[in-house]
């Protein structure tokens, strides 16, 4: 489930690029930049990116921020407590997207626990 | 189909309770009993919910919606006019939604009428 | 603020039809059908243009439908209810809608004691 | 994949429109009459068609409106503008459905060349 | 109205941009090359701005993108076919915006013909 | 305009509240439940809650969460990381809000040094 998810989005994303739009050139470029230590921590800035894609209701984005989320450390209380943000500010709609974001998370936890 | 959407959803929600957040809790308490009989019946609250849910597009809370319409005795003819409402309101991107609900609700009358 | 409301959007449609494009005519004329007697009642529909447009954050929407919900007599107790099923589907986000939606009631309400 | 998406596309419709829903019936008529050669060609209402269909996030309209694109010649390279315009516009939680849309564009292409 | 608008932007922008948030600017910077001629031409790119603005429902996006479209030539019968697109996509919520939208377009119309 | 802003969604509260509606009453409680210190502090919850209301363009829920953000000390340059993750995520129709949200902040401000 995680390295289909992956091999799929990295192999989109060298399509996408090959088409030498710039704008979308910008954007990649932008998307990783945000993400980055400043004034706010990486580790903060993930939680931001989970937030905010659970609201919207993006189950990719949703993945790609638990992965990072995970990378950093973010432990499973905290990822409940961005689920509850998520839930009280986009209401029960998210519940779905709560649902396929934990299944991706614990299956995290058993490739790393796999890997040890 | 329908066995497959709410074993899903049961193990999830399981899970998800498991983690003891109060709020994620509290949420899944009061959904339960915001579409009980009151002011309103059960039964139009639950239209309301399947409305809300399709200009939402959220294909798995329409399947919920439907499935409690289907047991509170909602007519073909009655679920015809929420997704009207919603196409109206919500535009043509909720007909893909429409297409899957129907699809859903075909089920529903299939499993019951080879039950009997 | 009600009259207003109402000879803006009356003052504005008419602009709108003046245009005499033909598929927002008939966009028009479905808006209007769609929420008249059927398999379900005009006021079980108005309900739920009501929670639709809350969902969807359109106050000018809610307004719309909270009027005619005024003139087919649904009780603030029934409003109040679908306020519920809106905030519990759409999340927190919808809570400032509510307050101008439960203001604009309050003026309904005032506009017809007045006129009594 | 493109012939499952029509198959199934076009044997939900036809049981939607069986139902003999008056205003269903009309969205149907509108959505088709929409798109057709008026003060702007049908070329340019589809680009907008797949424009807002990707900042609402709608993969079934996405491929719809791609595939009209795609017999009414609009080239790769426009297709990219209107992808960049959506991700500008939309952010990056349009970027899924950008592969997922680029994905079924070179489907069309290989069933195209497949087919001389 | 045109003016105020204007000034309210401009006087925003240059205290954001004073903040130095890389990030940021570079958003503004895509911003303004995304709607510049390319393999579309700028008057296609500001009215799929138009469409999606609508459908998003973002009164701010849509003045802004009638005055592009305004100063590009493009008539008023185009215009509303790229309501009328919005319209269909995005459903009867687009509707208060399209009123918005068309109040605005007059305003120009207005201020242009005063200039003359 | 901070006053009228905190003294209207007061008094509109208490009125929502005297309709003695329990789902709407046990959603206001969890609401602020949820912004509590826990597993993630009240500082990185309120810019969640803060994201997500700005890729979900909802003015009076920014404002809310900026006063929160304002009273837990966060920092302007930690505020502008949050508006640009947002932005990146929910694109540029975020940024009407950010313009907004940003004459919002300094009016807090402006307020504080007044009162020093």
């Amino acid at each position: 489930m995680i390295d289909d998810f992956k091999e799929y989005r990295e192999r989109m994303n060298e399509r996408i690029l090959a088409s030498d739009n710039k704008v979308i050139k910008r954007i990649f470029n932008i998307d990783t930049n945000c993400y980055m230590d400043g004034a706010l921590s990486a580790r903060v800035k993930e939680m931001l990116g989970l937030a905010t894609s659970m609201v919207l209701r993006c189950d990719d984005c949703i993945k790609y921020h638990l992965e990072k989320c995970f990378e950093l450390g973010v432990s499973k209380a905290e990822i409940f407590e961005v689920f509850a943000v998520a839930d009280v500010v986009g209401g029960t709609i998210v519940i779905p997207h709560m649902r396929r974001g934990l299944e991706y998370w614990e299956e995290l936890e058993k490739k790393k626990s796999s890997e040890l």
